[in-house]
């Protein structure tokens, strides 16, 4: 590895994968990881474990990028050939390790059985390759080069091969961190449609034309995904200047980074605040609840909710007055206020958030046509906030674009961002 | 297309494949397509629009099966050149058909557009390739045939591949139904454990060795994939007669067929016993609620839930007696047995179902751990049940298999199948 190497193969092995169920995920890992250390992956493929295929698939993988990395097909069975078809096209002998031998032995004794017999296979390791020992598994992985190509081979269980790539693979390959990679950042945006986050980014994407940006819309959110090349730290310095451009051009509806989510953010705010609160829904039918409790200690803040499909449920258990229910109808921000109200006292929370719309496919009229939602927040302090939304789409994605809808109000109230409501 | 094609390649075009966030997923309807016409994939690959790597990718995935599915880089862009590629390939030339043309451009006039330039391309068709008008979109795909290889040439965007999947090329590629295609069917199990669901179905895995099943798990529900090679009505008949022997071998924990779920499957028999039912949640926070109301029409057959997270929540909201919750704590079977008659009180519906139990990372003790989980169900016909699970896995997973579990009490219940409660 003298040549910085700047393109990659991913070869992902295994008859699963050619199946109608499963896809390979690896490869979105290793693409990632590829891709900060400066390597862009020009194409990937997935086969089966026939020798033949596994044999014109390396070969072709090798004549298109100097770099292989190969995940499947290490494991102890007869179909596991992988190990074998490298050392063939590169005329490698395999040889019996006994060190890794003793090592296989004593981790199958250690779970007190005796290693089968065909786990043997295991403790082969290609002539002249550099054998990487699998922290968390018994099949190890593999990187061998030879006449400038570099070939790496890693189980294909996602744990065991991540766990070999960011210990023996990653610092192998990898130069120091002053190379030239792509560094990402994602920030999410929640409230805006898609349109309009590009109308506002249009500028800030003309000023970086070094550092493209990906939009991808879904569920109500917006995800930019950032990319920089450079070290770590000059990436960073620039990833830091995209984003603060970006969010001077979008604002505050840039709720988050990374692995952040709204409903984190929003239960942080209340945890921050002291606040606790308390949800009724309705067409969202607990999707809401779901989301805000996903997030590990939510007991710290989240009372209960409320989930009112019928109407007499909407009287008795929050106290909506029938009259609002015959006038105005359950699908309305007067309703939607009173179950706001109705679940703050229920509950006894500072907060009380409420959803109520129709989802679809049935129960839309001309006047409320489906994806019709009414939002409430109803605050100890006094402060009350209503909002009618519109939403496109089917059942599914109505009910998800209106969970994010709710929890940006609650997000929004929580930092002062509402205009004082009636 | 004399002699049965058997075997296929599939290829995706498009640099978005080859970053970290998207999965080529057509390939997966098109495998099962491919299937039951008896044709088998081989290999599968992506490529970015590079000009060589098309080429490259087209020749190698030519040369190891005599058919190859294209998706993707079929728009009016410089970017998409899959068309040309082939054409060179080939030794075809693109000519432009104004047919198409007039067509393209009557499809932008009717939506109010004048269609720019660059979609002028699109007209430009392969000599001597069967031209697939695109049904619902701008792009038309291609099959073209030469020198004993089929390439068939679709749209990436996959509402357009598949209805031009269906509509033209399954008739073109098809023999007719009595070639030997592989068919398939899904049979969904819940409440049991993999390896217990194994040991019942090996005689039945034994007796069928030509057909094989493939298992996979998730969410406390577990799908058992079988496939029967043949014409659709002779695999229809094998796949009856395994279909039989695994309902003979597993029993009612079989509960639905493809594309059936518990939550669908549950609700159907409420409407069907003109039954309503009520949720009480804790650790499964309005998920399992969430579930319920996936279904569309669900208002029929549910009245809501209470999701009482605090414990006085829990006594004001669902009547659960405090010295049950001081005694027993909020985590037994007592109080999940009074959250289900009380919330069947609350809501007046003909059943109560609750569930109690710790999701994690906190707040297990050594002798109800995370994981432990209660759930009860109270009916208006006065019979009462209750259970607990211990649950491994992270929270998410408990909370998935906590729904999976109290859906199937529900079902069960109402398909007379649990001994009488107390």
């Amino acid at each position: 590895m003298t040549a910085p190497i700047e393109a990659a193969s991913i070869l992902a092995v295994g008859s699963e994968l050619l199946g109608t169920t499963k896809l390979d995920t690896n490869s979105l890992f290793l693409t990632g990881e590829l891709e900060t250390l400066g390597i862009s992956v020009l194409r990937k493929a997935c086969v089966g474990d026939d020798w033949e295929g596994l044999l014109s698939e390396i070969s072709t993988a090798l004549s298109r990028a100097p770099l292989l990395v190969i995940t499947g097909g290490l494991g102890p069975t007869a179909d596991d050939r992988t190990k074998e078809a490298v050392a063939h096209i590169f005329d490698r002998r395999l040889l019996r390790d006994d060190e890794i031998l003793s090592r296989l032995k004593q981790r199958f004794l250690r779970r007190g059985m005796e290693m089968p017999k065909v786990n043997e296979k295991q403790a082969d390791v290609i002539e002249g390759s550099v054998v990487l020992h699998n922290p968390v598994g018994t099949a190890p992985g593999y990187l061998v080069e030879a006449a400038g190509k570099t070939v790496v081979l890693l189980p294909g269980v996602p744990r065991e091969m991540k766990a070999l790539w960011g210990e023996k693979v990653r610092p192998l390959l990898g130069r120091d961190t002053s190379a030239s990679g792509v560094h990402r950042r994602v920030l999410k945006i929640a409230g805006m449609a898609e349109s309009a986050v590009e109308e506002l980014i249009k500028p800030v994407y003309a000023a970086h034309p070094e550092e493209p940006v990906t939009i991808l819309a879904g569920g109500g959110e917006i995800e930019l995904h950032l990319s920089a090349r450079g070290s770590a730290e000059e990436a960073a310095r620039k990833l830091d200047a995209l984003e603060a451009d970006f969010r001077k051009a979008v604002g505050a509806e840039i709720y988050g980074r990374d692995t952040e989510t709204l409903e984190g953010v929003a239960g942080e705010l209340l945890r921050l605040k002291g606040k606790t609160v308390a949800l009724a829904e309705s067409c969202t039918g607990g999707t809401l609840a779901g989301r805000m409790t996903d997030v590990a200690g939510s007991s710290d803040y989240f009372l209960g909710a409320a989930i009112t499909y019928a109407n007499s449920a909407k009287v008795e258990m929050l106290g909506v007055s029938p009259s609002t229910l015959e006038k105005f109808g359950a699908v309305s921000e007067e309703t939607a206020r009173e179950m706001a109200a109705g679940v703050r006292r229920q509950f006894g929370s500072s907060i009380g958030l409420s959803v109520t719309g129709i989802a679809g496919p049935g129960g839309g009229t001309p006047e409320k046509p489906v994806g019709t939602v009414f939002l409430a927040l109803d605050s100890d302090d006094g402060a009350r906030h209503g909002k009618r939304l519109l939403l496109p789409g089917d059942r599914a994605m109505i009910r998800r674009w209106t969970t994010s809808a709710a929890l940006l109000l609650l997000r929004n109230f929580l930092l002062g961002r509402l205009s004082p409501g009636r």
